[in-house]
């Protein structure tokens, strides 16, 4: 099966918008086994327009446009559609009636251009639009599928889900790949690949690919299979293998932030967090508050940015920073201790460290950073040397903090 | 002058990775006045790579393609393009100097495979490549100019302003737009349209796009002119004339986020601030600490996420918590005096809210958030009702706060 995708739109070409949903479809194509065989993006010219698809029409089996279908004369991309596939364009009524209810609901009568909105090509599906007033269409032609969608992406995405994936499984097209990710932070990408190596090269019917980004590396494993259930079979069995390799430094399979791990386990063992960050201002909390209820065991924390500050709301002694500095594993260790004690919470997390891009010497480099963790039954310390702009240190920091916290919880 | 951009890449159609190349260079393109008519996204599959070549080296005066230039056997760009343009592969000697030098610097010997870097198409021009190993190409053919560049997008943006982009002004490609970017925060978009609606439309050869995010609106004001020189005085003098009658609105020209305006705002005045975060968890200390040299003027804060630690750490009333709760004016309030107190700094600035999905009511909707300023000679505390997800409500009151800090400052 072979499918092709063309997203139409001036502003996807001259830098005004990225164009994000060629990758969308094709991930959900690839996923129901089509071969995407080429993205086209082409102005709102109707030239442009026919000539790509008319070529995309003799050549795969599945077509799918996005933008072009708002109610604004820049929008051309039905007419094009008829006029290739040599139909007229005739009302809709069902279509009609559902435009007219969204802007009764919004309690404004409906302006007359709008009503063009309800012309489709003669003997053309139209999906519905939940979100926005354009339908989608669906026509066959000379065993083709062709498929026109919005551009905007929430009304995009919503079609696909609701009309065109379940349309496509209708006529066989199986999830015969399946993927599973094991997400590890800390460890580097070429160790995680030596680890596991001997394995995956037994492993049948199996690929692996790593995406390292500042926060750690995903292990992606996809695999094929003759029925969906085995290809499932395969992947959670090639997961399962790979994880038990990988050990500790596997914070989650799937898509959840480490964060959403942290709170699991502080809820599972009741207990409660505090933070003090000294060169991530602040990014520590506003991870851990990413998630929802994080309020069961997130009480808060200090910014201690000023030395100053790590002095008097803290308590870091006088005599550390003068001997060792604000950037020392001393200066963290009493970090963590002194948010545990003035939060009253169970663990302590501190993060300081020298971002740059100014500040570092021979002694202390830029890049710089001390985590330390404190609970009631011990404390530890690690000093990391990050690489990176300023943001990227920072966040590789905020990262490491949350995965010793985790080391500490298990 | 025509332009077309292909993209290559399999994981750019499976779903693997956005294409962000083609939005930045469709970008630079325009800017110099270029027509970027289409843009193509293919494997790595030779067959398909060559029919989208032959197709754009025929339309187009100028091709740049992205892509398959790593030393990898799945990188096949470079090949092809000899084929079709009809030219065998010639050892490029500064290029291997410079590969080898790469591996040299990095105190890893070079492999075999590097080598095949070195081999570009017989007349062809290599462009150095500061970043990676894998040179880009320029080659001229029937008048069409044909840029091969690496998909990698730092690697690509950085030939593109060395390289390409000197190039295309040198044949006499000019900058006839100029854009200038007013950003404004905290009014709507219809508000803004309808403020300057009366200005722009007697403003000649000016447009108005709107770019509206959590953060605000940002007007673009695009600017065409007989010469570049013309080009520019416009822009210039429709950018003062919107940014008067917007007044106070716009905190910046260009593209300085707020926490970088606060923070020259903070330094003239030398001023210090600290922050109180209840619901943001950290964004606003996270923020202002994304500009280098902000120890400066920032000196840290609390989050307090708890009411407990509201009390304990920021000196909230008990009864201020009881009679009113910890989301309203009066602990806004009490949190911004609170943590300029505990800081000793000139501003205390306070957030407390309700971020959802959770915990709202009738009285006290989702969305809910009171920002406090407080310095020596006043304090002012606003509320606001914002909609969109948990973290889109903590953005934008972070965004909020920052804002309100900006106009005490003024």
């Amino acid at each position: 099966m072979k499918a092709e995708i063309v997203t139409i739109g001036r502003e996807l070409l001259d830098g005004g918008r990225v164009d994000t949903n060629t990758s969308h479809l094709g991930a959900r194509l690839a996923a129901l086994g089509a071969d995407v065989t080429r993205a086209t993006t082409v102005p709102d010219d109707p030239k442009a327009i026919e000539e790509v698809l008319l070529r995309a029409l003799g050549d795969a089996d599945v077509v799918i446009t996005t933008g072009g279908l708002g109610p604004t004369s820049d929008d051309r991309t039905k007419h094009v559609v008829a006029r290739v596939l040599g139909r007229s364009l005739v009302l809709d009524d069902d279509t009609l009636e559902r435009i007219a209810a969204h802007f009764e609901e919004l309690g404004r009568p409906m302006p007359e251009i709008n009503v063009a909105q309800a012309m489709i090509p003669e003997g053309a599906r139209a999906i519905e639009n939940t979100i926005g007033t354009a339908p989608g269409l669906l026509m066959e032609q000379d065993r083709t599928l062709f498929f026109v969608l919005p551009g905007v992406p929430a009304e995009m995405k919503r079609m696909v889900e609701s009309y065109v994936v379940p349309f496509l499984e209708g006529r066989g097209l199986r999830r015969l790949t399946e993927e599973r990710i094991l997400r590890t932070t800390g460890v580097p990408e070429s160790a995680i690949a030596e680890e596991i190596e001997g394995l995956t090269r037994k492993l049948a019917r199996t690929e692996i690919a790593y995406t390292a980004s500042a926060t750690g590396v995903d292990v992606r494993v996809i695999c094929r299979g003759d029925t969906p259930a085995e290809a499932r079979r395969t992947a959670d069995d090639a997961a399962e293998r790979i994880g038990e390799k990988l050990g500790n430094a596997v914070y989650a399979t799937g898509e959840e932030p480490i964060e959403q791990v942290v709170g699991y386990l502080l809820q599972m063992g009741k207990k409660t967090v505090a933070v003090a960050e000294s060169c991530t201002g602040g990014r520590l909390g506003w991870r851990l508050t990413r998630i929802p209820g994080s309020s069961e065991y997130f009480v808060g924390g200090v910014i201690a940015y000023s030395d100053d500050l790590k002095k008097r709301l803290l308590g870091v002694r006088v005599k550390t920073l003068k001997d060792h500095g604000a950037v020392s594993e001393e200066a963290a260790l009493e970090m963590a201790e002194g948010v545990r004690d003035k939060a009253h919470s169970d663990y302590g997390v501190a993060i300081t460290g020298i971002a740059g891009p100014g500040g570092g010497d021979d002694e202390k480099p830029l890049g710089l950073v001390f985590v330390a963790v404190s609970w009631d039954r011990g404390e530890r310390v690690e000093r990391f040397r990050f690489s990176g702009g300023r943001d990227t240190v920072r966040e590789m920091a905020a990262q490491a903090a949350l995965d010793m916290l985790r080391r500490a919880l298990l």
